[in-house]
């Protein structure tokens, strides 16, 4: 089919990257720069977004805060396609939906994929092999919409679950914008305790736990918007002043280890 | 030189593999099934700790409860071999070496590195390349003996740096136990607060973040001894109410976000 791509970052790019050999893609990004990069990669490209049009599906993959309008300005002249957002928050998109143009098909997707690297030029497919996809309906999703985003999860190599907005946008809450605020906090807690640099001190653990304090800022920004997430900081001080009462307690200490070790996911 | 292995964990096992081209290793474990894989890997084992020596050198790689009563055992016939120990936390060691026998050589090293993998058969030399070891001398510890604990850190591929038990301890209370305390505080808020199970739903991003939390039950209570690390958990909550406060104030968001970003390894 004819797939249009908008935004040709780490996310967009990788789904242009991935699916190129499948259908007839088309790319746009704002920027002149992403769109040479994804050329020099063979994906062919146009200046304006809504030269995408006419299309089968658009696959809006821009930062969060540009999901809604570059919607709104494809919705207007969509024409049947299927807009498929991969934004990491649901519920603006269920409200445009609620008040799109008629003929609108409008479906949310979202990889749980992610790297702290950006751009086109860190863009690789094989970053959604494994991985789940979220299939998150709005009032403008028909069964043909639903099936076209659940068919691009699984040729990305991805898994497809079906929730609702508030679901989604809660589940991101807990898997995404929690753990990105408490690498934050552990990453300068880290920082100001170690009498060594940590250059020399820290080993792959405090790395990777502190990860997520690398996400670029203004998807950081979108993501700690997510809905429950002041609640989960909370719970998160009352889960860590125990293991602060349990110090020195073993027994204590170990039913705490064993309940971390089984809550992994 | 003749080098014994007392250990052969993952730890253990990582240096004897990856000293076995350049000296003559031996090894012993409590564990029957532990010498009968490093057999199988053709690692010359011994039935008796004692048995390791005579030797050049002994690398004690033990659990972290069992570094004392080994070097003990071991000094009180070491016969001038430098005996190497590998634990986590430093302050035991120094004690033991101020009540030594006369002429015992201890040198302490740490190797930053590890997984949540355990046990012989995960050992691999290649997880100490590029790794940061700590080599902390004792009382006992004369310029030969610490020359010895470096030159085998190079000799895994690893760099030196010379630290005192005491700073050696508050670093891993920054390095170690802080973010293992906080990844099992994470995991089990993460898997509370989250509507969608999380087989499906996290990514990349909460996984590593919790990764810590899956350390074995022995070595995580060892490590949550560390020296300071009650203080550095109250700093961790306080880092996380600041950014409870800073909830929808992007501007204060950003600077938290900026920092947090900076201060990772």
């Amino acid at each position: 089919m004819r797939l249009g791509v908008a935004g040709l970052g780490l996310i967009g790019g990788g789904v242009a990257l991935g699916l190129r050999d499948r259908h007839e893609v088309t790319g746009y990004d704002t920027s002149p720069e992403a769109r040479s990069a994804a050329q020099a990669r063979g994906i062919r490209t146009v200046d304006r977004l809504v030269d995408l049009l006419p299309a089968d599906a658009v696959v809006v993959a821009t930062p969060l805060l540009s999901i809604v309008p570059t919607l709104e300005a494809l919705a207007a002249r969509a024409g049947g396609a299927v807009l498929v957002e991969l934004g990491s928050l649901k519920a603006a998109v269920a409200e445009l939906a609620e008040r799109a143009p008629a003929g609108a098909r409008i479906v949310g997707l979202h990889p749980m994929a992610g790297s702290e690297a950006t751009g086109f030029a860190a863009a690789d497919p094989a970053m959604f092999r494994g991985r789940a996809f979220l299939v998150v309906p709005t009032s403008r999703t028909d069964d043909g919409a639903e099936a076209l985003a659940a068919d691009l999860a699984r040729e990305l190599g991805g898994t497809v679950t079906v929730c609702s907005a508030e679901i989604h946008d809660r589940a991101v809450a807990a898997v995404s914008a929690l753990p990105l605020a408490a690498a934050v906090a552990l990453s300068r807690v880290a920082r100001a305790a170690a009498p060594l640099d940590l250059a020399v001190a820290a080993g792959p653990g405090l790395r990777d736990a502190t990860r997520l304090a690398a996400t670029p800022t203004e998807l950081a920004l979108g993501l700690l918007a997510a809905p429950g997430l002041r609640e989960h900081l909370v719970s998160l001080r009352a889960a860590i002043a125990e293991l602060e009462g349990a110090l020195g307690d073993d027994s204590a200490l170990r039913a705490l280890l064993e309940r971390g070790r089984a809550d992994r996911p």
